[in-house]
């Protein structure tokens, strides 16, 4: 049988990942794909009670090397648990938010050893490296603008933490473009969305 | 002000850990030092959730990945915010379990990459290595003689794997013997204790 797809969607909050993942996974399904959407950290029963951790940490806060764990450890049981069964099932799997995502908010956002987290990430994960990574490239004004509402814990970090992590997504895009789509997503979102199944459909008729 | 000194307790179960560890920070207590006695899973609040997450994992079980992970969680948060400060506040810290039996149980026993683990034990506690630490050495016989009732996780693996993660604590003990105290556990209580005892006061007198 053959190996399913493996796709990320990467970007800091307000991009348009969530949209854009959910419009993806009903194109492939339409097509007669079978497709799993799901999500880092949080994507199995054990994610949900790790992320629970991340969100409401001891009064004192939560450490950034036990975050940066914690992030790992969800990864690595959701990789064995279901994305890594579902793709030897022949199924599509989609997933908001990877491993770049800790190299970017924990290595540049935080300032954090990236030699160090892409290791881990390869430990965690046994080196699943996805097949294509949407990179959906926003600036901090226009997530800023487009937040509704409350912030969690991650959303209430400053601009300059901000403007990190999307130079370390930048440099990841440009040093891996076999892997990488990198997508304006200031654009509108039918434009976002046509380059998006367009990237997708391109791998799927590649294989 | 003097820093404090950072004790650590290492063996499989059943090794006298516990034991020997309150009797020494009692000793130490009625001597005039301050001590906390502390542990590694579960010396924090969080520590007790992520522990939760490692004895009750889902129905499934949890992936040795992600429970080297967790537990690489838990000692990061824990030497943050309880190990480090004490201390520095010139506190004696004494813990059951620190990074070596990350290296003997995941490393020797389930055969994870050790190097890979070593350099994990270094990132979550920011390269703390103890000041001191005993291995209390018994063979797995005399500890599963010793055990009472139940098993958890850990306990229920087999003799095999005992054998790895004892043979990893030697090889650490023989690699630093500097920071080891390797004790035969299998000697009377009151034998044990004596060497426990002039290790530390020598330790506190060199400084």
């Amino acid at each position: 049988m053959e190996r399913g797809l493996f796709i990320t969607f990467e970007g800091i909050d307000n991009c348009g990942k969530s949209v854009m993942s959910r419009r993806l996974a009903e194109e492939l399904r339409g097509m007669g794909y079978d497709v799993i959407l799901t999500r880092q950290p949080g994507g199995t029963a054990l994610g949900q009670q790790l992320r629970q951790v991340l969100l409401h940490p001891d009064a004192d806060g939560l450490d950034e090397r036990a975050e940066a764990l914690v992030f790992a450890a969800d990864r690595a049981y959701h990789v064995k648990k279901l994305v890594r069964p579902a793709l030897e099932q022949g199924i599509i799997v989609i997933c908001d938010r990877y491993g770049d995502s800790l190299v970017a908010y924990q290595g540049g956002g935080r300032g954090m050893d990236k030699a160090f987290l892409r290791r881990l990430n390869a430990f965690a994960t046994d080196d699943l490296v996805p097949d294509l990574t949407y990179y959906l490239a926003i600036d901090h004004a226009t997530s800023a603008a487009r937040q509704e509402g409350g912030c969690d814990f991650i959303e209430s970090e400053s601009a300059a933490f901000f403007q990190r992590v999307i130079d370390t997504f930048e440099a990841l895009a440009a040093e891996q473009p076999q892997r990488f789509c990198r997508i304006d997503a200031t654009q509108p979102m039918e434009s976002v969305y046509a380059q998006v199944k367009a990237a997708a459909l391109e791998r799927l008729a590649a294989r």
